[in-house]
């Protein structure tokens, strides 16, 4: 607690190698034959709704600190996806919302990242930066600030529950094609 | 190669505790502070049609082995969700599916897994055991045999599918109600 040098890395040798019984390359220890398997991860969220109004939370942490998002997270261990987004709602924004439907799922294959994205109300009007906020705002169509978003994906929530909020069919959605993708950050960890 | 005794155990002398910046526990290595950041696993599957026929697969290997499944495994790192539904599907069964949407995501918290089960119809016909499977099978519906199903979510699916396809809107379904799901095995790997 008093050291201030980072933790040693692990001392495993890991090396990559095809397990006994398996068909492709796992991190393997040199030493003990530990496999380490490495996983997807799933990122939970929502686009949270009050009026005509969306939450969005402007990052205190990096990457892509102080640019706008939506509350979204890692899936923790045995939580259902709909109360991780209820989760990561209160957390990141003080948030209480009700979930409604799903909206997306967003594979971020670069990143072994599936990302499931809800449309939600928030319960009441009342929200706060969390820890992982600078602050929190609602915004109205207009008033979202495009040229600040922090990851591609937020944007496609934002573009596909306007779809669905005009009309569209509520089929959940997915990576809109390439050419609707402009190149820019994608998220290294949560949304 | 040769030796024919299991490996020992990893040597981190792994302990629960709560990380720097965390709020909440996870594995911690007690000699070098390496953070073992354990999440929740992503399922991916089929309920793939040929005429009203739907393709499931008698399982050669435990959990349940000899009890009948649908195709599904594990998501892969860098796979997109449905790309991982067409290879489990080629890997249990030798079949070439093509997704239509998504019937429903189960959360087994329990587990720490999300299932993520698509509607698809077989792209033809022919198909075989894989190394998984015992044999592969297309049940009509009065065919499928319900008494010997592997896991609750896969009997979830089955349901689900028929409401689908009898009408019902396309919205995807989620675990029943736990009155609706009667105690059973629950997949500890895979479906």
């Amino acid at each position: 607690m008093s050291d201030p040098r980072p933790p040693p890395p692990p001392p495993h040798p890991f090396a990559r190698a095809v397990p006994e019984g398996d068909d492709r390359e796992r991190l393997v220890c040199g030493d003990c034959g530990f496999v380490l398997y490495d996983n997807p991860k799933i990122v939970v969220g929502s686009v949270a709704r009050w009026g005509d109004k969306v939450l969005m939370c402007r990052r205190a942490i990096d990457p892509r600190k102080g640019f706008w998002t939506l509350p979204a997270g890692y899936l923790e261990l045995n939580e259902s996806t709909r109360a991780g987004a209820e989760r990561e709602a209160w957390e990141e924004a003080r948030a209480k919302i009700a979930i409604e439907s799903l909206l997306a799922i967003y594979d971020i294959t670069r990143l072994s990242q599936v990302q499931l994205i809800y449309r939600a109300r928030l319960v009441d009007a009342a929200v706060s930066a969390g820890p992982e906020s600078l602050e929190v705002a609602l915004f109205s169509w207009d008033e979202i600030p495009w040229d600040d978003i922090a990851f591609p994906s937020v944007r496609w929530a934002l573009l596909h529950e306007r779809e669905v909020e005009q009309g569209g069919d509520s089929t959940p959605r997915g990576n809109p094609p390439p050419d609707e993708s402009p190149p820019g950050p994608v998220a290294p960890q949560g949304l």
